[in-house]
C-alpha cells in the first residue's frame, strides 16, 4: 500500500526471461532519482517468462511524465523485447457496473466506493432489468436501463458501448449479470471486463452452477473472477474463494451461502485492477502484491 | 464424541421423509432403556428423504445385540420403509491400503493409527510397486507387492481379492494408488473403497491434476475424498479442501502444497468412515456429526 | 431450512442431560400431528447438559398456539427441569443498529435486510455521530442522533433505552459502535445486543487491535461477534472468521481486510439470532444448524 | 523454488530504508555476471526498514564463494548499513527434533524427511521421555533420551547443548516438547528454535490453551510456530492456522482437531527455516516468498 503523498508512476511489464532485467529497471529509476514504493516480480520458469511491477514517486523525478515512457522504451523495453504499460496513480480509472436483478455484488461495490476504499469513478450502472434503479440512484449514480433479448442484442450491445465510450469508461465489472457479452463487446474491452462466475472454475461453468454444485454433492462452492474475454468463463482468473457447504444446505442455501463468496472475490479482483496489480499471460493472471 | 466407557449399538437410516420417525426411533431405544449419546438427523426437503444416524449404550439395554435388529426392523424399519445397518462400536473395521510410489498420504495414515488415532485395523498394505515396502515394515504391517499391467490387470485384481477376503478387510483406502480399478473389483466393496483424489472434483478429474490447474490458472488447487463407483473420479464426495496458490507456484510446487491437502481430506474421511458416520443416497453423501 | 410455507413454532431448550429427553419432546410433537421440519441436538457430556432445538409447523397441529407453552411445560418442561422458550416464525424480530462513523458493517446489514435475505424489521439505527445519517436515511430508515460523552453517557443511555422501548425493538446490533455500553444498559437487553469485535477473541480484547496485531507480528486477523455483558469483550462467542495476513500488511491494510471479516462474521452471527438459533450457557453459545 | 541444477547463493538483507538499495543489491550481482532465480524484497514504512532476499546461481559467477561476502560487505552492506548473511544452496542445515509423548508432529516432520520434501539432515530426536524411541529409530535417526525434572534441568539442558554441539546440529525444532527451555539454551541457539504452540497465539498463551479455548467458547482453535525467545509463547512469530469447530467439539475432540493444524502450520515453518526465507525484526518476521 502506497502511503506516500507523492503521487506515482506504476509500470508494469513483461518479457523473455534474460539476466539483469531488474538491475537495469531499478537503475533506470534510480540514476533518475526515483523512490521506489513498490516492487514485485516474478519468473515463469517453464515459460521462461519474467513479470514486474514497480512503483515509484514523481516528487523529484529527474524526468516529466511525458519524458518517461519514451526513455524507458528505449533504454529498456525495445532491446529486452518487453510487452509493457504506464500508469499514473493520480489517473483514477473509471468504471461501469453491469447489473441484473440481483443486489448483493452491487451494494458491496458501492459501498467500498462510497467509503473510499475503491480510489475509482463510477459514472453509471447498466442493467437489462430496472429492479436495482431505486437502489442505483440513491447513490447518486447514473442507471442506464438497457433491455437485451435475442433479437436486439447487437443494437443494444451498440448503445452500450456508444454510453461507455460517452462516459469514458475504462472498465466494466459484470456484477451477476446475466447476459452473455458478444465477442464484438469484449474485443472493445480486452482484459477490461471483469466477472463474477459462481463456482470455482472450471468446475460448474455456465448456467445454474449452484444446482450442478449440489446435484454433484460437493462439499465446497466457491465463486471465481476473471477477465473476459470470448470463450464462456474461460478468462484469466483474477481470483478464487470457497465455503465449506453440506447435506444440510438445500439449494436455496448455497445461493445465499455463495452470495458471500461472490462479493468478497469480485471485490478483491476489482480492487486488484483499480491499483493497476493485474498482468495477463497467456490466458493467466499474475497479481501482483 | 462417545466418551463413554460402555460399547454402544449404531444405526443408520434412511427412508420416505414421513412424520414422527425421529419420535419412533427414540422412543424404541427409550422404551428399551438405552441412552443416546450421539443423534443426528438431515431431511432432504427436494428428495423428500430422511435420513438419521442414533448411538445408543448397550450396557442396561433391554435387547441383547442379536435381538435388537429383528425388533427394529419389525417395529420402525419395515413399516417406515427403511433402508438401515446397524454397527457395534466394538467390531473395530479391518482396512486395507493401496500404495503406489508417493508415501505422504501412507505415512500420515500410519501415524494415526500407530498414535490410536484410528479406531482400526490395519492388517496389510498393498501395491503395485515395491517403493514403499520398507516404510510399511518397519510399522510391523504387512507389505504386498502386486505389480499391476495392462495385459495381467484381471488376474491380478484377483489376487488382490483373494488376500483381501482371507485378511478379513471391510474397506479399503486408495493412497494415491495409481491404477484404475475395474467395474470388477469395486462390486466387490460397494462405498467402502475411499480414493483421494488431487483436485477440487469435478474440476480437473482424470489423470495430472495438477497439471492441468497450471496451465488453467486457478488460484486455489484442492483435494477430494470419494467413494469409487465404477465411474472414474464421480462417486460421491466424501470431504473436499482447497488450499490458496498464486502465480508463484510452479507445479512443483502445486505438487507439494496439494499434498498437505490431500493428507488432511484423507484423513478426515477415514475417520467418518470409521466412526461410521457416512451414509451415501443418489451418488451423494451425508456425514453426520 | 424451512421451505416449507406454513409457519413454524421453534423451541429452545437447556436441561440437565437425562435418558428420554428426544423421545419425550419428539413424542409430543408426534401426538399432536405435529410436522417437525428441523431439529438439532446436543448434549455437553463435560456439563451433563441437554441442549435442543426443534421447529414444526403450525398447521395440523392439534394445540392452539396458546395451548402449546402451558403443555409442553407441564408435560415436559418441569419434569425435566428444562429452562427453554418458545418463538413462532411469523414474529418477525425488530432489530435496531447502532454506528459510529465506519459503514462497511451498517452497509452489509442494510443491504441483506434489503434483499430480503433477512427476516428481519429495522425501525432505526442510532449513532453517536451523524456521519452516516445520509446512509441510512436513502434505506428509507429512521436515523437518530444521541451523542454520548463521559459526562452524558447515562442520560444519553436512557434516551437510548426510551427510543428502543417506543419502537419495539427486540434487538440490537453494534455494527462498530466505538462507545462501551454500561452495565445497566446491558441489562435490559441480555443475550440481546450483539457486538462485533474486531480481533479473534480473547486476543486482542480491547482498543485498537489491529495496531495490536501488527505489533505483535501475527499471520492471521480475526474477528469476533459475541452477546455483550458487562466484561468487556468477554460475553459469549456467536461467531469468528479470520483471513492471513503477511508482513506487507500495513496497519491500514489490516483494518481494510479485517473490515470483510467483520462484515461475515456479523452478518452470520446476526442471521442465526434472527433465525433463532442461538442458546447461550455457561457464557458459552450453541450455535444450531 | 529454485529448479536450477547450479547451486546458488542467497542473501538476506535488513538495513534503513534508503532509494536505490535494489538496484545497488541486483546491479552488483548482474555486473558479476550472476542470474538472479528468486527476489523478494519489502519496505515497512512505518519502521522505515528495507528487507529483502535475493538469490542466484553460482555457475559462472564472477567471484568466488570466499570472494562474495567480503566484496558485498566493502560495496553494498557496510554504505547500506545493512544487516545480513549468506547462505549457500548446498550447504544442508542440520536438525534436531524435540519431543516428549506425542508423535503427530514428529511423524508429520519424519515423512517429510524421509520423501525428500526437506532439504535438510536430522542426525539426532532428543525426548525427556522414551515413549517415541521406537518412532525414531526405525526411520534410522538416533534418539536420545534426557530426562529433565526441575532439579536437573540445568545440567540436563548442558547435556543437550553438547550433544547439539558435537552432532553440529544449526536449528532445533520443538515438535510438541513439552518443556520451557531455560534463557541459557535459548541464547545459544537466536532464532534457530522452533516452536509449535497449539493456539492462535496471542490467544491462550502458556499451558492447556485447548482447556482454555473451550472454556472460552471459541468459534475457531488454532497454532502458532514461532522461534523461541527467552519470553514464553512471545517469539517472532512464522505462521499461525486455524480451524473451525462448534460446540460439538469436546476438548478431546479439540485436541484431535488441533493437531492436524499444529502439523501443516510447523512443518511450513520449518520449510521456510530450511529454504532460508525468514527473517526476525524487531519480535517480528518476514517470511519471502
Amino acid at each position: 500500500m502506497n502511503q506516500s503523498h507523492s503521487e506515482t508512476a506504476i509500470i508494469r511489464i513483461h518479457c523473455p526471461d534474460q539476466r539483469g532485467i531488474v538491475a537495469r529497471v531499478t537503475d533506470f529509476i534510480h540514476r533518475n532519482n526515483g523512490n521506489v514504493v513498490a516492487l514485485d516480480q516474478h519468473t515463469d520458469r517453464d515459460d521462461k517468462r519474467f513479470f514486474m511491477r514497480i512503483e515509484w514517486e514523481l516528487d523529484g523525478f529527474a524526468l516529466t511524465r511525458e519524458q518517461i515512457a519514451p526513455a524507458f522504451e528505449f533504454a529498456i523495453a525495445t532491446p529486452c523485447k518487453m510487452t509493457w504499460r504506464i500508469d499514473f496513480s493520480d489517473e483514477i480509472p473509471r468504471m461501469a457496473i453491469f447489473v441484473s436483478k440481483m443486489s448483493h455484488c452491487l451494494y458491496d461495490l458501492l459501498s467500498r466506493y462510497r467509503s473510499g476504499e475503491y480510489k475509482v469513478e463510477i459514472p453509471l450502472v447498466i442493467s437489462n432489468h430496472t429492479d436495482l434503479e431505486e437502489d442505483v440512484r440513491k447513490f447518486g449514480i447514473d442507471f442506464i436501463h438497457i433491455p437485451v433479448t435475442a433479437a436486439n442484442k447487437a443494437e443494444q450491445e451498440q448503445k452500450e458501448l456508444d454510453v461507455l465510450r460517452e462516459r469514458g469508461v475504462d472498465f466494466v465489472v459484470l456484477a451477476r449479470y446475466m447476459q452473455v457479452l458478444s465477442e464484438n463487446f469484449v474485443n472493445h474491452y480486452p482484459e477490461r471486463i471483469i466477472n463474477i462466475h459462481h463456482s470455482f472454475l472450471p468446475a460448474f461453468a455456465g448456467a445454474k452452477p449452484y444446482h450442478a454444485a449440489h446435484a454433484r454433492g460437493v462439499k465446497l462452492i466457491g465463486a471465481t473472477s476473471h477477465y473476459v474475454t470470448s470463450d464462456l468463463d474461460a478468462g484469466p482468473i483474477i481470483d478464487q474463494g470457497v465455503s465449506r457447504i453440506s447435506h444440510h444446505d438445500s439449494i436455496d442455501r448455497l445461493v445465499q451461502k455463495g452470495r458471500d463468496i461472490e462479493k468478497i472475490v469480485l471485490s478483491r479482483a476489482v480492487k486488484a485492477h483499480i491499483e493497476r496489480k493485474t498482468l495477463v499471460y497467456n490466458n493467466r493472471t499474475v497479481i501482483f502484491n
